[in-house]
């Protein structure tokens, strides 16, 4: 069985991964690698997912593991001019879904997205490969749910405008999610590309 | 004349810091190198500015100047638990003084401070130093000023509750900034040590 590795150190994202690709049906064993990981300030997930992998393959001298790594934010484009975007984790530790409502108190437009890139290295091919994924939504206009994590409680998606996704089952919520979505992505292109593993 | 780098692309920083090193009296030819470096995520100012250093002299290959990079932040510990600190420059793009405003709104407790750091590589003795500054205050209840640039208009100094660092001249906000204080160290510490340049 081929190996590949998931470069996060938060297990939720890790399981979320596993689930999928037991779905694929890939002959793959996903593992997962911890290993702290240089992140960049930058206004584009791509560069941030990127140099995170470059510093492991480059810099720590992994050349010879295939792996990935992932970067996601939450963008409210109404109003706050993408904010918090890639620095979605910092601000959701310091000042959380709270503050968020509290700055969009009253806005008429509320419009945000999620998304998430995923970078992907092979160790055969020695080649860089990204993957996007985005799913698009409003700000609700209170905390609702108590599933998955981060901006969850205070985002209700396009497609199931009754729901927050923290209201949603993992499974459900992984069919639309950005996350999801990107890795569909990854997903369907190593089912095209077998000898990238 | 000896030379050193000042590593940045703001020309308000680099002609704050050229006063300072003349008015010190030092025999140092000051340049500016706007070389675009990589800004890494970290809730500490002393990582950003040292990774950006390490980044030019070290990945770039500059191991032949005698050069520093600095990074700053404003630090609302009161209520917003440090937001938006090391980020302080893309929250103040994204979302501004305003929204700072609006999320204190109320709140008694306005504690907040400017912290700055400055990193040194000397190419003569191969060794990094760095050094901290940091000013306290509070944030004023509204945007006061046309001075400085940032967050100045909405911080108030401890030294001077009369005023927001907008209000004063270049000069007075030297004095007692964390900007400053970081140079004033800094210049200390090379008028000490004449060999490290």
């Amino acid at each position: 069985m081929r190996e590949l590795f998931f470069l996060t150190g938060n297990p939720g994202k890790f399981h979320e991964a596993t689930v999928i690709f037991q779905d694929a049906l890939l002959d793959i064993n996903l593992q997962q690698d911890p290993t702290e990981l240089v992140e960049i300030q930058s206004e584009y997930l791509e560069n941030v997912a990127m140099y995170k992998l470059r510093y492991y393959v480059d810099t720590l001298g992994n050349r010879d593991r295939s792996c990935f790594a992932e970067d996601a934010g939450f963008f409210v484009t109404g109003h706050l001019n993408g904010f918090p975007g890639v620095y979605s984790a910092y601000v959701q530790k310091s000042i959380g879904n709270e503050a968020i409502l509290w700055l969009m108190d009253g806005e008429a437009d509320r419009t945000c997205h999620f998304s998430a890139c995923i970078a992907f290295f092979s160790a055969i091919t020695g080649e860089y490969s990204t993957f996007a994924g985005t799913v698009e939504g409003t700000v609700a206009s209170e905390q609702r749910g108590t599933g998955g994590f981060g901006f969850d409680p205070i985002f209700i998606p396009d497609e199931m405008p009754e729901v927050t996704f923290a209201e949603l089952s993992a499974e459900v919520k992984s069919s639309i999610s950005h996350r999801g979505r990107a890795l569909a992505q990854f997903i369907s292109f190593l089912g095209e590309n077998p000898d990238v593993l």
